[in-house]
């Protein structure tokens, strides 16, 4: 998930090699679990052989979440750097209404019969049919063990993919998966509390300068010219007009802090946004003084953000509209939130350093019957995927990063000898799922050979049950 | 499944005590796979807490099968027999679709569209949402752990709600649970000759006259004076009047024996139809010379049909068009088996007493669409029930009688430790969910015995995990 909040966005990515593969598509049932059609959409893949062990090698297998998986595939170094160790395929599979992989291609999102079957489940049973037919047209691969990996809500795909056709892989790395995000299943204030941490680690006052922001954005925006300066100020595209719009702005700040601890990454990266070093660092360096006087203050604030949107230099301003790439799906994922993937959030302004903003089931529901004419269903995931109580299934890794705020929807401690958590101190959202490079800390190191060394033993149970 | 066939059906069944429930309804989404409507439908569910230990003691859930509850709940003696050891509450679940559990009422049968949510996927749905309802409301019952239970296709259900709701159910006890008599899983010729194989043992001759019967009915049919004789002989109360309806009648007759193994009890019972202890011994007193003229052998066919149709003596005529008891719902099982619940059978007149008949899926999907307008899926049920590759699992019980057809497609050899076969040689269908009674072979003694052993130890487990 690349997003908390109706209006936060996910960012392109700089490929750092020339990845090799070849485009795909799939004709997919639009729906599995029911017959009155058979009507079929294509669904997209890709795929690398080059360090495949034909006869019966393992299957890497990318259970693709919100987004182009071109965008996915390319953000993945880890599967690209282990391919030739585990002699393993690569396969990325596109979820359905994301990318290229629309069912009812510009009609998809027309309206919520089109949405109907944009849920977890019929993507699960995409990829179950997928590999189920990959294995039996692809020379070799009929034996071939197949390990579902993937990131953020793509990890919770894998984990559940692994749940629940665990015929058809025998493991999943769930990285940064927060399975636990859900109602009654972990404190709504832990994702922003995690958040907070992060400033606050980085450098002193820091938080409390975010913390003491709120305020001054209410101050300066009361009166018109206060809205002005503020605009101009931030170098903001579209000038706010009013209370309304300095809502958003507020809005706008608090999600760029959030995706700033999500990609925290200990080198220059462009997943959400190209940004330096350790951001949270750099951005952190213009807020030491919360004390200072409002104007003061929200100029520190305004060099701070512009590290996020304009590290590059070449933005001549700043758009509101969009935090971070647009190979994310945001309505589907918007959709997908309002039906299924319901994640109770709040804060506090104590425990945080937001404004506090209580979680208000009844007002998302109004949110999201006025969106998409759906209700959300905040049991459902608990129904179907089981919540806290997993501890029957087998062969999950679940490694999640001290620095990412969904790792407090995460599973952080084992729950047995093949359900193993693994905790990256210095990691933001899946670190370890990103390609190898000289700055990674220790911790993303390890927690990649002990992700190595579970793929290997999953390979080898499966080459011994016949 | 009590029917093969297209056109055959499952019959009502004395019952032995009176069974004390109350019958409640419980407000089930129609659809819980797609977020389009929030409609709902009254799910009716049977529930006896006389002998409950109030505390967290266990709840045996019957996982409600293609027919009216209130008749599997009368048919199913074994949960009332074990109530109080256990100290378990007793629930029976009817599926959608059958019974009073109608999505949309009069209207639910009407058309594909209105059919399309009677799904297995679905139903187990329904039986989770229930659980989980009922564990908040019931006061003591929080904590209870809860074990699925039924008897073929209901045994299906309550292996997989097992396989696919692992956190909501700690076990499943799958009585004559054909889960493999799917495509390519098992001979599509196992089950006749299972049921050949029960009329070979009970008598000499017996299996050979049943096999010669088919070329007799040809001879004797293919004149107007044979249609009548036969006719008269076998009391229809429609007479025959060409070749097409002595085609059916060969079917009703195969249905017959079908229905005969399936029902081979110790004991007399009203299970398809009222019958003596034994029946196919009963049966087959009438079938001992194979090679007598066409039409002595059918006079002895049409004795031993009579022994299942009119064991009372009550019955006017012989109605071709009911097999069974009215409790089945018919419709609905084969609407199912024309979408996900595709079962090859096939006969060769060599290894069993049929005529041959090969497995022809075209042809079935064939009908299927002119029937329903829908499209059996024959690969789908191995995509989300995992088919042969299913070790992962745990703690489930298969029991099937070795007199039963559909022991076939079962499973009778363990998997691992926590799933566990148990075969019972002298049983029929599900027989080990029947009431206790005098007339018991040791074996379904013994398999009772196993399956109350199991029982205990998957509550004891639940109370060891917190």
């Amino acid at each position: 998930m690349y997003s908390v909040l109706f209006g936060s966005r996910g960012s392109t990515h700089a490929i750092p090699n020339s990845l090799s593969y070849k485009t795909y598509y799939f004709y997919q049932k639009i729906d599995h679990f029911g017959f009155l059609s058979n009507a079929t959409f294509k669904q997209r893949y890709l795929v690398n052989e080059q360090h495949w062990h034909q006869e019966n090698g393992p299957i890497l297998f990318y259970t693709g979440n919100e987004g182009d998986i071109t965008w996915f595939c390319n953000n993945t170094g880890f599967m690209w750097d282990v391919a030739e160790e585990l002699g393993a395929m690569l396969v990325f599979a596109e979820h359905r209404y994301y990318g290229e992989s629309l069912p009812f291609g510009e009609e998809s999102y027309s309206d919520a019969k089109h949405l109907n079957y944009l849920t977890s489940e019929q993507a699960l049973a995409d990829f179950a049919v997928l590999i189920k037919a990959l294995k039996r047209t692809i020379p070799g691969a009929r034996d071939s063990p197949v390990i579902a990996i993937g990131g953020s809500y793509g990890g919770m795909l894998a984990a559940w993919m692994r749940m629940k056709y665990p015929h058809i892989v025998v493991g999943a790395l769930a990285a940064s998966a927060p399975i636990w995000q859900f109602t009654d299943m972990v404190p709504c204030d832990v994702f922003y509390k995690i958040v907070t941490n992060d400033f606050h680690k980085a450098e002193k006052g820091c938080a409390e300068s975010i913390r003491g922001s709120w305020k001054a954005i209410n101050n300066v925006t009361s009166t018109a010219e206060g809205l002005q300066w503020l605009s101009s100020e931030f170098s903001l595209c579209a000038p706010l007009k009013n209370k309304v719009e300095a809502a958003a702005f507020k809005s706008w700040l608090q999600e760029t802090w959030v995706n700033l601890a999500m990609v925290d990454y200990p080198y220059e990266a462009n997943f959400l946004q190209p940004l330096p070093r350790w951001p949270i660092k750099v951005v952190c360096q213009y807020l030491t003084h919360p004390t200072v006087p409002d104007q003061q203050l929200l100029q520190g604030i305004s060099k701070a953000v512009k590290v996020y949107y304009n590290y590059t230099g070449n933005a001549p301003c700043l758009n509101m509209s969009q935090t971070a790439t647009g190979s994310l799906g945001a309505m589907g994922w918007y959709y997908q939130a309002c039906t299924e993937m319901v994640m109770p959030m709040c804060s506090n302004g104590v425990g945080d350093m937001f404004e506090p903003q209580a979680w208000d089931f009844q007002a998302y529901a109004e949110e999201c019957r006025a969106l998409f004419g759906v209700t959300p269903r905040p049991d459902w995931a608990d129904t179907i995927y089981g919540g806290k109580n997993i501890k029957s299934h087998s062969n999950i890794l679940f490694s999640n990063g001290g620095l990412d705020p969904w790792s407090g929807g995460g599973v952080t401690k084992s729950l047995s000898d093949s359900l193993v958590a693994i905790v990256i101190p210095d990691g933001a959202h899946h670190l370890d799922l990103r390609y190898n490079t000289n700055y990674d800390p220790q911790s993303v190191m390890d927690a990649r050979d002990t992700e190595v060394k579970y793929m290997k033993l999953w390979i080898k149970q499966a080459a011994n049950s016949p």
